[in-house]
């Protein structure tokens, strides 16, 4: 655990992590493949309970889903010009909705594929354990 | 290993990654922290050989370089309108460069923290072992 704040930083509650992940919907999810991390575009939504949702294809990623390994979304934005930002990061245990649960939740939040990428039909859902984010600079 | 074109998607080769990946300044890194993944946004620059150098603070991710365990950066863009996207990761051993070539370094390649976090003081070298990239949809 790194939740410290440093200077020109402010951490982010968990009210305000959950506010800042619902104004978003692409996001980066990491996971661990052997002795490397991973990290994957992915299009997100977040349901009313906080659990965040994307879809994925068969492979790694959805293998560390299926195991209830580790899995984290990221999401984040900055100003260029006001030299601000912020990110949020959702950590916990994934697993996948089996269907046709899936396609119907999936509908439900409007969630696509990233890139409209068709091989993405598995719908995974990341129970949050940690809900982490910090603001820097002036915005 | 998950370098398999799937349905709609094109891989892409070394050099079309390293050229998308020098389109972009933004990126995440990943890295293992014991049994949970984590992502964080930095800015980034290529260098000419094909490392991908940023600015970190004190920490786990400071920690996972020095004790050369690896690390990746991913980059990305999407289009929503053409519904089409591409994404770059590099994973590699990970280094911190020493100073008083870090700030020398840092200076050339014009290479500010993220939302200019005062607390990324280091700069950490990704040596490239792994170039991995694909294309979505129709861009």
């Amino acid at each position: 655990m790194e939740q410290t704040a440093k200077a020109g930083q402010r951490l982010l509650s968990h009210d305000e992590c959950l506010a800042l992940l619902r104004t978003k919907y692409v996001g980066r999810v990491g996971y661990i493949d052997g002795d490397r991390p991973v990290v994957v575009p992915v299009n997100y939504r977040v349901d009313e309970v906080g659990a965040v949702l994307f879809l994925t294809a068969e492979g790694h990623k959805l293998d560390a889903a299926a195991e209830g390994r580790k899995l984290c979304l990221e999401t984040d934005d900055s100003d260029h010009l006001s030299k601000s930002g912020w990110s949020v990061l959702v950590t916990g245990t994934a697993s996948v909705v089996p269907q046709p649960a899936a396609a119907a939740l999936a509908q439900e939040l409007r969630l696509r594929a990233w890139a409209r990428d068709v091989s993405r039909t598995q719908l995974v859902r990341i129970a949050p354990d940690l809900v982490e984010g910090r603001r820097l600079g002036s915005g």
